[in-house]
């Protein structure tokens, strides 16, 4: 048993609540309690903001290696993936585990208590696969331990290079032979993690409407929906790849995937961009999680999805760093709200608790941990603690508290980072990694 | 004589340049020599990245009271300024001293060597003069000094509430009686500041075309040629000043600016978000400078300005942190570009280098110092530089150092700050102020 005693704690609301005492037995939450004014003597203090443990929903661990050095230059989303595919095509089990032991550890340093890994660098060079043909995702979740953070590894069929396309020498790598053998070997992995796993679930991936055919597509779903597991897809992040869609199949991204059977409650539609009308109402009745990435939107250059009509209309909102230009979760949480301002015009569109609620409970939903993202007796003892001490957060009044994580801290400002009862970061530093030593061992 | 070794110094290319010693005399650089392996023993060395002092083209000190407090909720710009109005209204010359010191001086911890202060909060309570009326003048000029960086106090000339509306109780603190009487005032502060004073420069502004009637525009236009002054002016940063302008003069703000002899190469257009397209040509064919604000433009939805337009047009772009919702150039550089690729779907319409030198060089020529900005002999000594051991910046290459400062280092990221010769932040900390805790005292 520990006491945490925050001295402002985020519970929900649009303010904060003082002296709030939480104990945790394990890596749950026991008891939450507010107005605490003298706590145990051996309770921990918690200065600062205390928030859930933030959720990262989309993440392709690799593109951390890219920070940097494909911003130069004109060009588009197609020209940057020629860039991404040149380093997916050198890395191997051992090297990506070092890269993602880095990249994780970073995320923890940001307040990040759980990873969506989209993973779809599985097979060797040639597309042959490794002895072990998980030993791609297996170095993952390796790397998610080490850094201590949970990981849901979202295993992603990968068929063809685009519609009607075939599979260039680095696309190889990402696929399966055909969905039967993606089956085979998510269902090995998945089958390999004990279903009490605290820190490991297997979930499943489409990697798009551009690399799955819809068959396949049914199939992939139909294998999410047997094991109650996540099931992520890109959807219309670009819009050749709604028009190419339309072509081929007279449909949506969307349409098609809610004919597979894709849509439903453990269904996130990532990006969820470019999306039509009656998409929007579609993802909305099967109360899907939408995915906005907006500092990968932003690099991108994809554009401002339609963050406000899908919450109205019933889906939820999760957030990802995606390519990892930026590792900062607070900044996602604000640039959703700020780039709805730029499209139309209004303020106010998502409130800070609900962009809070994107950044924690909702992420870590659907990743498939209903019992986390909350303060709250009976889950995850996430505690990610933002320091009010700094130029950026000081004078912060406790009604402000959420607006000022949202709309003024950044994650330098984080400084204590508890994942499921473990102190994994301790005034800013982390608890067993030198990160970034590790991270400029692996980017040199 | 003091020589500082840069390990990566960023001279104006995409890259940046190893080994680089700058000797410095009194306040300016007098030699800047590439590839020197071997420094000097008296050497100061500075590892990591140094760039040009950051030039912060457009504040209004007083906004830094409104972080974290104004966000919430719904409303627009109008809403915004209401809250805006409320702050002012609390202001004397004491408290505007400290509050713009602790500002200023966060503005230091961010590499900012320089400040373009947009000053339109002059008098007392009911518009009642203070026994100098250029009382809240003198102490923003103070507070610059205490923070140890260079001001622009441009005096900004406020006569109407809106065009044809009275002045409400608040903005009869911003405003003089007549233009005969700004012109007065203005030019007692403008003579009471030495001609070669190294850290004062007394410019003028045009709040705007809601506030100030097209001969008083003329009369703040000639005054600012006469003195060869720095002119600013917030320029159609919302559709409804332009609509009421068409209303009642048939002219875009622009065109209104122009006839009034205000566009020059010492003009500076502060927003030019919502321009006709004739407007982004006058603004080009004058080599007008135009002070972007991505993050308060986001905050205040107020749109996407024509950055690329603007700057094939002729224009000079230059930026601000305006409403200090985040004291962060470099944030400010990536979001001109950011912004633009989501309204135009395209990257790469303004690179590193063009996006750091808005950030430096021209931010520092548009507030009248044309010989700052630069790392080069003759120069302001302004030597800003970006740890590159962060986990944000670690394992950059050089050649990619200039995109890493753009793309992916924050504020947090400043380590060393060198401003006119005299080290004003070391090691990421203020050599005099305690920055937090100022902040900390005013905004309680």
């Amino acid at each position: 048993m520990t006491a945490y005693h925050c001295d402002l704690a985020w519970l929900g609301g649009e303010g904060a609540e003082r002296d709030v005492l939480v104990v945790v037995d394990g890596d749950r939450i026991t008891t939450v309690e507010e107005a605490v004014a003298e706590p145990p003597e051996a309770a921990v203090r918690l200065p600062g903001l205390t928030v859930p443990g933030l959720a990262n929903a989309h993440s392709h661990a690799f593109h951390r290696a890219l920070r940097g050095r494909t911003h130069r230059g004109p060009g588009s989303f197609w020209t940057w993936r020629e860039q991404m595919y040149e380093l997916a095509a050198s890395l191997d089990p051992d090297s990506y585990h070092r890269l993602a032991r880095a990249t994780f550890a970073e995320m923890a340093l940001a307040g990040i208590s759980v990873v969506g890994e989209f993973h779809y660098l599985h097979h060797g060079p040639g597309g042959v696969p490794y002895a072990d043909p998980n030993a791609m995702g297996v170095a993952l979740i390796a790397a998610a331990a080490d850094a201590g953070i949970r990981i849901t590894l979202l295993d992603t069929c990968y068929l063809q290079g685009g519609i009607g396309v075939e599979l260039d020498d680095t696309q190889r790598r990402f696929a399966d032979p055909d969905v039967g053998a993606w089956d085979a070997r998510a269902s090995a992995l998945a089958d390999s993690v004990p279903a009490d796993s605290p820190g490991v679930r297997i979930g499943a991936a489409i990697h798009s409407v551009r690399a799955v055919d819809p068959p396949a597509m049914a199939t992939v779903a139909s294998w999410a929906a047997a094991r109650g597991a996540s099931l992520h897809a890109h959807v219309s992040e670009q819009p050749a790849e709604n028009e190419r869609c339309a072509e081929v199949y007279g449909r949506t991204p969307t349409e098609l995937l809610s004919e597979a059977g894709a849509l439903s409650a453990r269904f996130t539609a990532v990006h969820a961009t470019h999306l039509a009308h009656a998409d929007v109402g579609r993802l909305g009745a099967s109360a899907c999680w939408c995915c906005f990435c907006p500092t990968t939107e932003r690099d991108l250059a994809d554009g401002i999805g339609p963050s406000r009509a899908l919450r109205q209309a019933g889906a939820r909102l999760t957030l990802g760093s995606d390519s990892h230009a930026v590792i900062d979760l607070l900044e996602e949480a604000r640039a959703v709200e700020l780039d709805e301002r730029l499209a139309r015009g209004v303020r106010g569109r998502h409130d800070a608790a609900a962009l809070l609620r994107m950044a924690t409970e909702h992420g870590h939903a659907s990743l498939g941990y209903p019992d986390a993202g909350r303060i709250s007796p009976g889950c995850y003892a996430d505690l990610t603690t933002i320091g009010l001490d700094s130029v950026r957060t000081t004078g912060t009044r406790p009604e402000d508290a959420a607006a000022v994580a949202v709309f003024a801290a950044t994650a330098a400002d984080i400084r204590h980072v508890v994942i499921g009862g473990r102190v994994v970061v301790a005034d800013g530093r982390h608890t067993s990694i030198d990160v970034a030593g590790a991270l400029g061992h692996v980017l040199r």
